[in-house]
């Protein structure tokens, strides 16, 4: 168990671009920030950045909207065009009302307007762009991590982290789209409580609490800190992607 | 906005038993730990000392079970005087399947088993002990700012924390059952994002945000830290208690 842990978020992170390369911009930003890379480390990185990065921006003036997306335009008082994107990224609308889509993302997070953002993109001349989620944040994950290993010889780990509105409480938290190099979940079972019993909690969300933790400096009102350094984590298990978090439907009794 | 923050997990506390002074376990386990109270601290306090505190154990073999609690036990596959206190804590059950009851507490956290615990409790001789939620969290975390207010005269924020399962998502994650001194929830409206739009983002779960984070340090498989600093934190938004954090039925899409 950890019993300390350091949440910095790193200085020195310019503005993202199409092609950019991140794991550079990690690395300069650990230095911007006076701080060496170390083994153990988790770097959480706003999937905002990711997506820039993988030039993941869509014109909406561009876009054609089909006739399901008009109608459901209609209901949910959106840009048909818009609604356009927000499906062709689904599997299916879970639940929608005005002002509101909730989408089962293609990826299968349930999530609002799967993921798609205005927000932080800078403003084209006339264009009217968003950003669509990475087309395999696990992936970008696992690759950032091995070219952080290339270049500096350590054990980092990463989480593309978003913040997701959620039933039942109010308030987006950090969850973790992507990861590599930790255990996204952490099965529990047959772990004794203090008094020798099994535990009833079987599974931790383990990077989702690591990206809800590095959301607290993130912040939400610009992209000044989308890489956030989470220093003193221990664990023993398994690495498991982000897709692990990802609840099957067939398991779900919400869905 | 926080840039860094530091996550302490408080070390020196006993076994809590009914009737012990939370304020004075903390302020003992702050010299333990060797820090000092300062203004701004979070503490983030295991749900499960609070109510062994408050003496929120009950003895399921002196339960008398409803004809609702045994027709439910056979579908759920729990013994029915436990599926009574369970029902007793709820206004209704949300989901069932065997071995899983989803229940309305009637504070109104959609949660599993309506927050009652097995794991942790010390068997007795032979009755069968399981321990409910705070009376009310939000005055139990209201109470124990005070207390330590006057007691060491710094302004320490209070989150009573407990580990939730959520609909789409595996695991667990930290939340807030109750808070004090703090925005549990955080209104982003009107602040502009960097390009001057209007954030789409409009609430954050502040406080649910800050008891993952401290769930990375108190960990699930024993009672050894159930009080956890969290520094660095910066706020401006009002004080909301963590019943801010319950979504109300009215407005939620999958209750």
């Amino acid at each position: 168990m950890s019993s300390q842990l350091t949440i910095t978020g790193l200085t020195g992170v310019p503005l993202v671009k199409a092609g950019d390369d991140l794991a550079a911009i990690a690395l300069a930003a650990y230095a911007a920030t006076g701080l060496a890379p170390a083994d153990g480390d988790v770097l959480v990185i706003a999937q905002k950045i990711v997506s820039k990065a993988e030039d993941r921006m869509v014109d909406v003036a561009t876009v054609e909207p089909s006739a399901q997306a008009i109608a459901l335009a209609v209901e949910v008082d959106k840009d048909p065009r818009l609604v356009q994107v927000i499906l062709s990224e689904s599997r299916r609308i879970v639940r929608h009302r005005p002002n509101l889509m909730i989408a089962e993302h293609r990826l299968g997070y349930v999530m609002a307007n799967a993921g798609i953002d205005h927000s932080n993109v800078a403003p084209g001349d006339g264009t009217e762009r968003v950003l669509l989620l990475p087309v395999d944040p696990d992936g970008s994950a696992e690759n950032l991590r091995r070219q952080l290993a290339e270049a500096c010889g350590k054990r980092i780990a990463i989480i593309i982290s978003d913040s997701f509105g959620r039933p039942f409480r109010r308030g987006t938290v950090g969850i973790a789209l992507g990861a590599a190099g930790l255990p996204s979940v952490i099965d529990w079972r047959g772990h004794p409580d203090l008094f020798g019993r099994k535990l009833e909690v079987t599974e931790t969300g383990f990077a989702d609490e690591i990206a809800a933790a590095a959301s607290l400096v993130q912040g939400q009102a610009d992209e000044g800190t989308p890489i956030v350094l989470v220093r003193g984590l221990a664990w023993s298990a398994p690495d498991a992607p982000g897709a692990a978090l990802v609840r099957p439907a067939e398991h779900d009794l919400f869905r």
